[in-house]
Formats: structure tokens, sequence, C-alpha cells
């Protein structure tokens, strides 16, 4: 439904919260995320520019969280690379409907506040806490304890 | 939210509609959906491609449905041009994971879940009854009967 550049912004977003006090490096991120580092590069900037993240060039640099995992709802991430917003007026602009919305532009407003329902309720703090022991981005070995799916060292 | 290509479907789709006998020409279509012509062109082989509209190329030619209004949901024409699906398995394909998704996927489910409800409980006949009297891409006069917004004859 959302963008690829969506999806990955959510999974970059997962991995660094699950690393608070880390600055992770791109190359961990991609690996972790399963995202390309070009591609993930230009996420990252975006995420950024939003000031979801803050980051440090050069060796031991990388990127962690600008603010804490409690604090960051999902919705701020996926508005960091695209637009959720409720439909107000008439797209096209159409000077009799305003906000009187037609039955088309209705319904895109109503999927609208249903998807930010969804990623307005929840943080990324939840998703790290959330009782299912499947974690986002992580692998879980048989009788043991979490373990992520990337190599974090390279 | 959904791309530009998705809200440009559903307006030539809702345009269509409302003209179910009519071969309407793409230049007539990018009128009165306020798409650009070359734009709307490609839209309007995605639509075709999934066989939602037929067509015939020169003159008096251009696109009608395929179907009745009231067969097309509005769900069909944005997965003709983008997909909006359940998430069935982890997308990053963690073994450990299979279809017990975690938190971040079960929220991007979640959010599918009610875009499919919201746009595959809705046929394009739908648009056109609906009690507003604002319908989709027409402008109304005051005092007057639907007129459409843009000019049919060029």
């Amino acid at each position: 439904m959302f963008s690829q550049t969506t999806e990955y912004a959510l999974r970059a977003m997962a991995c660094l919260a699950m690393r608070p006090n880390d600055l992770v490096p791109t190359p961990v991120l991609a690996a972790q995320t399963k995202v390309p580092a070009n591609y993930l590069a230009k996420v990252l900037q975006h995420l950024a520019g939003a000031k979801l993240i803050k980051g440090r060039r050069g060796v031991g640099g990388g990127y962690k969280l600008a603010r804490p995992a409690s604090e960051i709802r999902l919705l701020e991430v996926i508005n960091a690379v695209t637009v959720v917003s409720r439909i107000e007026s008439c797209p096209l602009g159409l000077s009799s409907h305003g906000s009187n919305l037609c039955a088309l532009h209705k319904k895109a407003d109503e999927a609208a506040a249903a998807v930010i329902k969804v990623y307005g309720g929840v943080s990324l703090h939840d998703l790290l806490t959330d009782a299912n022991p499947n974690k986002p981005l992580c692998e879980v070995r048989a009788g043991a304890t979490l373990t992520v799916s990337a190599n974090h060292k390279r």
C-alpha cells in the first residue's frame, strides 16, 4: 500500500529504537533492515531532515534516534517520507465542493483517517515491548534469547 | 497517502462511470479529471491492462468501462495501479516470524485491512448515487442541475 520507502523508514527507525545509546553506522542498519545501503542512505536523510534521527559522519559515525522511542509515533516516521493526512477540501479545487467532499474524496478521507488511527496510536517503544516474542527485524533462535538477524560488526 | 497515480485512476474511473454508454476520448477525460493528458494515458493503460476499461483508437475512439459501474469496486481500481493487500508473512523473510508477524508488520497489516474495508465496500455506482449533491468531478451551479467541470467538446 505504502511505498517501499515508507516500509524502509519504519524498519530503520525500529532498528535504531533497539539501540538507543549507539550511533549505528548505515551499513549495519542496511544489513539489519535488509535495505540496499544507497537506498537506505536517502531514507535516513529524510528521517534526519524531519529531526527524527541525528547522526555523525566519519569513523565511529552513524545515526541514533533524536528523541526517546516512546515519544516517536509511527505516523511521524511515515510522514517524514510521504504524506498521510485527512482530506479537508476538494483535491480538484472545485469551488462548489470546498469542504463538502464528494463520495470519492469522502472515501479517501475515511481511508486516511483509518490509517492515521492505526499508526498514530503506536510508538516505536510500543513495537519493542509488544507481547509477541517476534520482535521487529530479529530472528528468534529456538530456546534462545532474541538475536538480531544481521551481522553488527563489519 | 496513496500515489498521485491512484488518485488519478479513481478520478478517471469515476468520470467513465458517469458516461457508461460513451467512448470518452483521453483529452476529454484529462480535462474533466484535471490530470495531465500524458500522465493519464499511462494510467488508462494500467486500467485497460486490468480489464477495468476497454478502448478503441483513432477518430471517435476513447475509453469506456469494461463492466457496469455497480460491479467495479474502488479497491479493484486501486489494485490496478498499486497493491493493497494484507500482510500474510514476514516481509523480511525472517524464518522465525513466518505468519506470526512482529508488532511493526502487524500494524502495517491492520492499516491494510482498514483501507481494504473502506475501498472494498464501495462501487463506482455507489459514488454516483451517494446522497451528497456534490458528485465526483462535477461543479454544482447554484440553483441549477449538475454540470461537469470541464469542456467535453474539443
